[in-house]
């Protein structure tokens, strides 16, 4: 699994050499969330996209072959993560999962939000009791219809 | 676990009466996504709301009194959500997972977006191609600290 | 959960009384699979349909109303299905799961087919070696883009 | 587990070279599904098949062998896949699992639809609202029968 | 889930009022082990064979039909059964797995033996150092094809 | 884990000069299931058997001395096995599992059928239908009683 | 599964009517672990034993019935057992499990101790620093033979 | 994990060159049940112990310093042993279970038989009919008490 | 199962009638944390503690008799706890299981902390920046022993 | 995951050269607790943490910089965890998850003790019946509130 190994190379890069995502992403012109899922080997670059990321992060040839490949997607080694800030997301699901369910289907009736025609955008959100993590999440609306 | 046979009461009103989440919330005085997160048994209400909430769906007094009982929280059957509309979520945090990681840090340093002092805010986004469903979430972020 | 108990009445009348998921699906003017998909709990009825279903099933008026309400889907009682029918779609796709992905790439790119905007139709296919069970899937290719 | 190794192989040769799963399948002279299967290490080739395959992708005469012997099957390294794209195929069984076994019953009674004597044919389908992932699976029909 | 219950009668019947597999089987002129199968809840009874079925148990006419319905199959309540005389059988494809698939295609090439396609005989065979179960299983042969 | 290295020699060297289980088998003196199951890490081989075995396979002195140690036993890598000729018995203990007990309670009283005081035989079973894979199992019983 | 009921009217008796193990045992005239074992739904007993034990606790006739049927074996709730007593016994296979397998497999060669031809003791075993728990147990070795 | 390496050097030297456990016990002077648990990677060894242990299975200074760190306990790699003869200790606990549970509470109230100020013999027992494994445990009485 | 009934009557009484652990613990005189436990199903209580309980409560004498049976330990549904508050202490175990190891064995050597001879306290602490929750927990070292 | 390989050279330098965390600890200037999570992969340093950490252990440069990334937490190979010490943290979970919601609730309201604004303190305890291990845990309560 070389893909596997480019994302070991890039990870590896960005901790010894002090590199940042939104450095990247900037040379690639592209948000930062989309940017950083693709170097974290979620997305699929075009020839273009994975030549900055591979001289960004002084990856050979071949690593760029795979960045342009299709991944097996999904980022994390266990069902339910371990690691307490994705482990927080889980547990809003958990938590909020039937109301996600319900307020859509009151909304906009049987269907779901797309995970695929999906955008988001993660910001700081300055507050006097502590900053904040603000997430913007935009995915289109797939209805079930009957066939 | 009455908590549950509540919550199953609130369903079996809202199904066989027709009523609206949006319309509970607005007579409680609060977000749709709170109320209807409290009225799935995830959330604990005051007196004065689940008096509301007790009106509204035609509950009894005990029941009133196990909605103001902090409830054991999590509303899905399996660690990996079947239902579709659910399980888009997860695979957002199995594809997007490392990389709100990677970003979260990258801005705000160890720590992680609290999932209790959290708020969030579900709308329907029109759009050309087929509306969306837009999502804000708000979380503090929380710091890992030295001791 | 009381969709649950809808579902288990449609089966019980449908064994006892003998009857068919072609016939009850002629009444409605849908296709067999989401008529069927829908009396086992899987889809959502309007007025119309859910009147027919619960004549034709010998239903009550609230049951009526269940049948409107937007389920929470997944028909398994486990994580791999234990009945053999089921299972072999199961099989197909742990050993043509890998093919299926690199085939729909090459065609199309990074993205998924749709299983919201899907349909499909299952035929008796006659054959000299025996009968064979024809099944033509068609979903909307999505389309993973950057942003 | 060296066929593993040998499909690792495919895989690298076919990413760096650019190479195409229906190229590979024209060569042998066989359907695009079944040869993509087998290189993924699915099933077994015959020494001309394998040669084919070989030489195609620049293989060695020990793992031509590896070839032409019968794989342990099953393309997954999780129970539930977590890729998006082989997910919603594990979706649709959940979904529709019990409307195939109703159905194939109704139609044929008790027994399954092989996933041995089976074959399918993935094409893309022009669309108007979007191009369609259509695939056609045949299996054999076999009855349980009294003994 | 009303077969379970029939079969829940059946054995209830069995143990109360001594009754034996092997009499209901010879009532019904087929073999023990299929016939036991299907009061187990797991073959489909023709009219014939459900009413000899009943009456021997002192079934009433709507457990008949649910006998002639095509069971949900999977007897065992866990994944792995703790049951010592069914665990015996699970241990014997944990250490004898690969043996069984090497054998099998040594001698036939790739595919599988039939699970539908299937029947045995179980018998006591006599023996000196403490009588041994014998059991004799026979599948039809199904080879996977290239298409 | 050395025992499993040696195994996966024995299967390279099987695999890769066509070597067959009958021929080991016939040169150890002992039946092809016992004599397979031992090479591929299942039984322990004396002395002699192991010479056979390594002048057959090429292995080293050292790689001998591993065949005659005591192997932590169990050959497949999931709970329920992935590859669809294993599988097929996994779901006959599935859906005969309580048919075994059963029968076997029935004959013999309560105990077990032992899966190490046990033998089998699997052969070819000509057929005009195609033919069949025939496997018959003795194990002793053994009872459980009172103390 | 109306052996189940019967275990829990066993046990609600004892409870409620403070009786003994050890005195229902003396009245069988057996060991106190072979006849808890049997009330608690894990081992068969014969028309004198169930009449004794359905004395000893008032059970009904039927109830006698069920004692006297092969039940299905496996007295815990989960793979790992969540209660403390019986954790630490799990604990010990943990820790000492390949200790068990070493020093048996040296004394005897390689086979198993009988989990069925098996019988314990368990005693007070009292000492200064604290009395202790003593378990003898004897199972049987059966060797795997060669065939 | 070093420590797993250095269990694997000696489980390999004992292999290759015929040692045996009840030898290195009497030359450290212990029970061939702590010092083959601790060899196996379960117990921590005092200076001398690991420079006994070391000398007679050929280790580095290096490895001693590992016999001596205590390890991350846990001998088996999966929740249910595959291994027959490690499955029968996890069959006893699922059968006996719940016994344990009883008479311990009966004897000596609520508390547990302690895991840690634990010790056990286990020898053969000769006898007619086949030779026995004999397994003698005592471990201290644990109480709980209020607070 | 009637001690989890008891525990259940146990919450609806203190949900429906707002009563207190505090109160319940300080009529029987002893810590808040010992007695909670106890009403939740967790510890065993003697006569006059469960009198005490069942009059609190309003439990029958057979409740009372429950609570003077040694219960099945184990509060909660699922392996990997759902609920926020409950997870978080899974969490900790987490991130510092592996150091509560070290520590704990630099201090003490090889061995563990009680969970038996265990006792603790839980307080507000008021702070500044927001109270505290103050958990003081003591438990016996045990020391592992050569024998 | 190179974070992983600075974690076991840590641990290898502490084993084969003798190291303390409590002198780590007090080169660093933190608590004892802190400095060891630290060490074992699962807190954040900052430059001069590293760079004494780096020295106490004679680790590189680069080795450095991965003590300087926020780690993937998460520290135990398993759901439950296998070593005895960790797991009795897992059963006081089990055992008292419940009460620790009861009784932080009855005090606080709705809400949870933060495990990430969270310290804790590990003390030998001195006692005339066997020493006893102290933990302090300290976190702050975060309140759910309305929005």
């Amino acid at each position: 699994m070389s893909r596997l190994e480019v994302t070991e190379k890039i990870i590896t890069a960005k901790v010894t050499r002090g590199l940042k995502w939104a450095d990247v992403a900037a040379k690639v012109g592209l948000s930062k969330e989309w940017v950083t899922a693709a170097c974290l080997g979620q997305m699929t670059l075009d020839a273009r996209q994975a030549g900055i990321v591979a001289d960004y992060f002084g990856l050979s040839e071949e690593d760029q072959r795979w960045l342009m490949a299709v991944p097996y997607k999904g980022s994390l080694p266990t069902q339910v993560p371990t690691d307490p800030l994705i482990y927080r997301f889980y547990e809003l699901i958990s938590v909020y999962g039937t109301t996600f369910k319900e307020l859509i289907h009151e909304e906009f009736g049987d269907g779901i939000m797309s995970a695929i025609d999906f955008k988001m955008d993660l910001v700081r959100e300055p507050h006097d009791a502590g900053d904040r993590v603000n997430i913007q999440m935009s995915g289109k609306f797939l209805a079930y219809k009957t066939y």
